[in-house]
């Protein structure tokens, strides 16, 4: 039988799994344990109704999930670099392409599992703190599911950001005030008010982000990739993918883990200082000012938590600054992928750290996409790449002189 | 053994396969025609790596693809219908969510196709003429190939939905003149510049799209729905779906073929209107004006034959306004998929049939919604819902406001 809890993933302190908008006495995050057991996994394909319905349940033993609820989130493309993986001298390198989400961001995976635990414990209010996309991802679950829907916002998000989630039928608020406070007060509120807020630690949305896990060792043939490169914002993607891995590997069906390289955008780096000094705890970052603000979150919540789990695990933390990034969505066009430069992010670190020789040559990478180019397009005015202007009987002529 | 050739759609001349950037001297376009034979469909799922490569194989024997340069396309979500399904009166709605694919659009069934013929073919250049969609699908797809890409445009198409296609690294090309015009001279400058130009109505493309009909069948268990609501631009979704489920039911799979809805903006409904007058052929629109400029081909390459199929169906064609095109995309995205409005016309079309009763109370209805919303968000502007702008320190008090 399985017993399930959540777990302080700083002091160890348990609490029990009902409980929301909460983080530790301690104030860290709280994650879910359960005992793994052995899994009965049956690796075949699963339908797009929710990875927490199918194969995947064994590992979502605390769920009863209702599939009318999903919106087809998960079961993404890994795409296989075709020219950028000879330029860097790795033997494979592949992007899991999260932009094929509902809301177009890995996002989605964790909504997923919290709106699940939000109408089983029987909540009719349903919100988040977000810089955009986890807003959108909240209130597309949050609709489908009838919940009202409250996202909270930096004041900076541009509107049209705020269009393309209130579009869901959600109440926006723009919160002037300090992030950090913020969060902390969106728990007591939420709970004062019967609101689940699906924060960037809720432990039921980090479950979601395991699925990410589960994809890759399928998608790569049973596989292990060497090393995964992944943006940090929160810090709850990176989380969850790595209890992902330590699960399959807890249960049996693996016996490693891949090594993380975690990257922030140089104008938001709370978690990587804290990683070069050598530091147990970050600190809060002052000016954050990143490209498309989804990175720009200054004292993230799981920032000591990933702290803790990559260096336990030899992993690696590095920036990069924005001129790197945008070369990175460049590079990641010319495979066909247009993502948003927080997602750049990632594929930048790994040349810097290919650049530097901190990753063996010959390396098994996977870059994590984490999000569409298409949620903050006024970044292209950065390549201020024009069209060609052309009367219809001068076309010939035009491209005779492009083709020259 | 199979044989395969180009058949006009118009006046049955054949033409052989190699064939691009042609239209029949009819001036009606070519399809792929081959001898199905019966089928060795084996119905489980696919890995993402280009649905023609996988089980779908025996519908597409003239490819010999090259998984390398898929990027993921098709295997998108199929969502039931949580509350409109009931207000409609319908037995079953289900939403066929298009917005999953790499571009974020359906054109990318057909491009995955057109590209692997190109490269087939020995072409280095590959292009098209686009409203913004299928311009982004073949920069991408062309990108991915290595080849050099070129995107020709209407002159009123907006600044960021080009910028959002020429990160792929695709020449665009702002073009003055008259679109029918500018699709016939393509023709020519493609044969005489090699470049292959995958337009709306390239055969090889009509042929990608015929996967959305056999996934449907699959995810909806074998069981075919009674009617399907597609929006009409060009016609070449409607014609590839129609062509799809015709082969399913010649090889014996399936024994008949869904009622097709095709829907048409009022601000450009060449196809709508001929159905409407009665006529064989459709008519130059004047004055088109669309909410994103996705359905606003005046004068549709595949309208002639969307007429004749549609016709020889039982099928019916519907034109909606754009009230009713903005009302579907609160009503779609109230079930979590928030769709540009070229793609909501389909369900604003479902909905005028229902109200005038022009199809059977407890239907079973698919709709396919073709494009993210994110493909041009300045259109959410005509809802002007305001977030609501307050300090942390005011937040509970504005909170309350709302909750009531």
């Amino acid at each position: 039988m399985n017993e399930y809890f959540l777990e302080c993933v700083g002091c160890g302190r348990d609490y029990p799994i009902g409980m929301v908008n909460t983080r530790c006495a301690c104030d860290e995050p709280l994650e879910v344990k359960f005992n793994l057991g052995s899994v009965p996994c049956n690796w075949f394909q699963s339908q797009r109704s929710g990875f927490f319905a199918g194969r995947y349940a064994p590992f979502f033993p605390y769920l009863d999930p209702d599939p009318l609820f999903s919106l087809g989130e998960g079961q993404t493309s890994l795409l296989r670099s075709v020219s950028l993986v000879e330029k860097l001298g790795l033997k494979e390198l592949l992007f899991k392409n999260e932009t094929q989400n509902p809301t177009w961001t890995f996002k989605d995976r964790g909504t997923a599992c919290s709106v699940q635990n939000a109408i089983a414990l029987g909540y009719r209010r349903f919100g988040t703190l977000s810089s955009g996309n986890m807003g959108a991802s909240v209130a597309a679950y949050g609709s489908r599911a009838g919940m009202d829907t409250f996202i909270m916002l930096k004041d900076n998000v541009p509107r049209e950001k705020i269009d393309a989630l209130t579009i869901y039928g959600a109440k926006a608020f723009q919160v002037y005030g300090d992030y950090g406070e913020l969060y902390a007060r969106l728990l007591e509120i939420g709970n004062h008010h019967q609101i689940y807020f699906s924060l960037s630690d809720d432990p039921l949305r980090i479950e979601g982000y395991k699925s990410l896990a589960f994809e890759l060792l399928e998608q790569m043939d049973g596989q292990l990739p060497d090393l995964l490169a992944v943006p940090l914002g929160s810090g709850g993607l990176c989380r969850g993918i790595l209890k992902g891995f330590e699960e399959l590997r807890d249960s049996g069906i693996t016996s490693n883990v891949p090594i993380f390289i975690g990257i922030q955008a140089a104008g938001n780096s709370p978690t990587v200082d804290a990683f070069e000094k050598g530091a147990d705890h970050i600190e809060c970052f002052q000016n954050s000012s990143t490209l498309d603000h989804v990175l720009e979150n200054p004292y993230p919540p799981s920032g000591n938590q990933v702290l803790r789990k990559l260096k336990a695990s030899n992993g690696l933390l590095l920036k990069v600054n924005n001129e790197n990034i945008l070369t990175a969505m460049q590079l990641l066009s010319q495979e066909g992928i247009f993502a948003q430069p927080a997602s750049a992010t990632a594929l930048a670190g790994l040349i810097e750290a290919v650049d530097k020789k901190m990753i063996p040559r010959g390396s098994r990478v996977v870059v994590v996409v984490t999000g569409s180019g298409l949620k903050y397009p006024p970044v292209l005015k950065e390549f201020d790449v024009s069209p060609v202007s052309v009367k219809l009987d001068q076309l010939p002529q035009a491209l005779e002189a492009v083709l020259g």
